[in-house]
């Protein structure tokens, strides 16, 4: 029988729970600068399909905030919510991490709107002793 | 005072978690020849309350395939959330985990919609140094 | 480069993991006594913005009494959602614990209600060996 389950060290899946739970919290709160610096120098995130994806920190932020600008009268907040976070390690050291997201938008008074239900498709590797997405490709159950 | 806590070790838990989020992926994948492996042998699912289970990998594919074969023509994706994963170990050896689940079902163009609200009881055992799923029972929170 | 991400030891995060998942099925499941034995002796559960909050475990129990008296003759069930905890420890030793959470109520029948959400800010102290919260603010997204 061949074995059907992936796995990594228990730490290494930890760390892996922990960088999610500070790199979404620091996105949702609004701190780009934090989510930027959770990916490499020359990281790449695309988030809608089809586009191209933002490279480099710098231009996340700016994709970050030119997105925002559009909802700056709104007082909308979003929380992308992660589960079933699936992670495989490359010989080449790097990990791949495929992890189902749902993402909860709230305005005051309203009831939450959970939408776009998606999959977030991560190359995660370390630098400088500590894990950092190098590449982030969202793809959207909507549009599959 | 008594503990309020149970606790399995800190391995013993990540390895759990780990085994659901590639189970999970697996059958939502509609990989169900993956997703059969993760059951013993002779191992249980029951999805459907009032209905028998069904009993063995063969049989446990064999009800998926048929249940998505009314979907032939629909291009529906289905996501299978879980959260609250809690862990016992029975004196056995075995593993009791208790599971709240939740299905996001996404069609384009369409939001997802999020029903039905489960708890998944599994009964959890090792085999050949793998972890598999003895039985699988599922409540549905709409009907209890 | 300064550290992006907070971190605690795997056992900790852990433990943490299976005491919200513990903690939050008893609360769901109507075991209030339980619930009150997860938090110190005077522990604060700010459950409503606005309010003053629950002090000491019998308070804790009262309010949670009172609150489903209400659905006495209403067959409803609630579960409550933890996502990305986000834990980070305090020099005092103590934990500093903020989570996302969604209120997934259901009714017989009926589609769940997936309401409100909110940002668990948890204090949780280890008392005779054992993880308690000292003190829990929720925080509404609704409202902020």
């Amino acid at each position: 029988m061949t074995t059907t389950t992936t796995k990594v060290p228990t730490d290494l899946y930890v760390e892996v729970q922990q960088f999610y739970a500070h790199q979404m919290q620091a996105l949702d709160g609004g701190d780009f600068e934090t989510y930027s610096r959770t990916f490499t120098e020359d990281g790449e995130f695309r988030h809608t399909p089809g586009r191209e994806p933002a490279r480099g920190r710098a231009t996340i932020v700016a994709e970050l905030v030119e997105f925002h600008r559009r909802f700056e009268d709104d007082p909308v907040r979003r929380r992308h919510w992660f589960n079933h976070v699936d992670v495989v390690a490359e010989p080449d050291g790097s990990l791949r991490s495929r992890v189902y997201a749902l993402v909860v938008t709230v305005r005051p008074g309203a009831k939450p709107d959970i939408a776009p239900s998606c999959v977030v498709n991560d190359v995660l590797v370390r630098q400088d002793g500590e894990l950092l997405t190098r590449s982030r490709y969202v793809e959207h159950d909507q549009q599959s």
